[in-house]
């Protein structure tokens, strides 16, 4: 695990084969809730320690309550063991309940031989210091924005200003503070790090709240900034779906994700 | 549960109230082995039963051993009954291994008010007899064809006829048989019924094993033809995804599915 602020406050510790305790650190919240990736990285940490594998390729959670700062409990249960891939559940509880229920599978990311196709390309962004970065506030942009370093797309930050773009796309650069390395558990968190692609749709600038988020993980990045891209195609059925790509400094393609989240409730 | 052949070969029945029996029927399999997206609808059959609630609405598979025809156990764990969602984890094993882990969410579709956006539609098919129709074989195609009915987009069968078309895209057209009503858990079934896209691409016909399933379903279909498109964007890392959307007969999206296989090896 890379040294750093972002290790520290994932940071697991077991307790027996199948327990591990963490906290939520204060500071990595929005409006007093644990960010989701942020959340689902400590429970990551914690199944790459009970499945001994080096890296998550695929993993699923569906958020079951708000997190708070404090202690959390991580019970996981690895389910296979195979030659390639592990896979294990696992619960992050708080004192008083269950908060988010995780399933993944587990390998080693290394640089397999064989074919490629890459239909698309990393976003393109102008020069970190040309985009708009977003500066943590006690309330909106939230103290998460202050433990990761973003910066927006101008074009994509119409919501904070003169009003949303109307195209559900919110494209950046992403990094861990103090250099920190970026291994395949804060892949998870940059996913979700980013401010949700329904505040350019004309849709309500309100918490949308996450049902699932599933990332899968082709690669270790390279050292540098990420570059990331959101989009919604289909806001249905009251939910919507958010797609995302991070590529590498190299402008390899790192992660992929979706998430499906609840269509904000009209004011 | 609708009757019909699909649902006779999904039927769970309740042992206590975590404990469910069912059985892979024989047919559904791909060269000995069940189709994935059936083998999830087993499982997703006996969450529903023990969250008590009537559609899947967010699912994920991860996929452990190959399943064979013949008696399975579903072990159901609702970890959170919610106003508007439950959330359970379910493993469908063998006599021998577990087979299948699942983590998903539940609830009842309907017919929310408020914002849409649909960036995207159906695929431009033919009418269903001017498709080709897939017809099963003790080979290949499988014997899991005989169990749905495919048509494929004349334009995307080239893997079987003149060779791959290059685009890893396959569209075509789905239903039970017998008229069998689509639920959502059969939205599970299709979206993993159709030949892989990697058969379109420049790579080995080969088994894509599918580390991994998401379906998000969107709403019930009505009744009639769904029309269904699968799309490959990233062949890297020794990974693909496969996206799915699956639409009904008015034109609305019902799913979107995504999973995570591996590139089949060169011969």
């Amino acid at each position: 695990m890379p040294p750093g602020p972002f290790a520290a406050a994932t940071a697991v510790r077991a307790v027996d084969d199948h327990t591990w305790q963490s906290a939520i650190a204060p500071g990595w919240d929005i409006g007093g809730n644990a960010n989701g990736g942020y959340l689902l990285a400590i429970g990551a940490r914690a199944m790459l320690a009970a499945t001994g594998r080096p890296d998550p390729v695929s993993i699923t959670a569906h958020f079951l309550a708000p997190g708070k700062a404090g202690p959390v409990t991580v019970s996981t249960d690895v389910m296979k063991v195979g030659r390639r891939f592990s896979t294990a559940s696992a619960v992050v509880a708080s004192t008083e309940r269950p908060l988010v229920a995780i399933l993944g599978s587990f390998g080693e990311l290394g640089s397999p031989e064989g074919p490629e196709l890459i239909d698309g390309g990393p976003p393109l962004l102008p020069d970190p210091e040309d985009c708009v970065p977003i500066v943590a506030t006690e309330t909106f942009p939230p103290p998460f924005m202050g433990n990761v370093e973003l910066r927006l797309h101008p074009d994509d930050v119409g919501f904070a200003r003169r009003g949303p773009s109307g195209r559900p796309l919110v494209r950046g650069w992403f990094r861990l503070l103090e250099g920190e390395p970026i291994d395949g558990v804060a892949l998870l968190c940059a996913v979700d790090a980013f401010p949700p692609t329904a505040f350019n749709a004309h849709l309500p600038i309100a918490w949308t709240p996450t049902l699932e988020l599933t990332s899968h993980v082709r690669a270790r990045p390279v050292p540098g900034w990420l570059s990331c891209q959101f989009t919604t195609h289909f806001i249905a059925g009251g939910f919507l779906e958010e797609d995302g790509e991070v590529w590498d400094a190299s402008g390899r393609l790192v992660a992929q994700s979706r998430q499906l989240a609840l269509v904000p409730a009209t004011p």
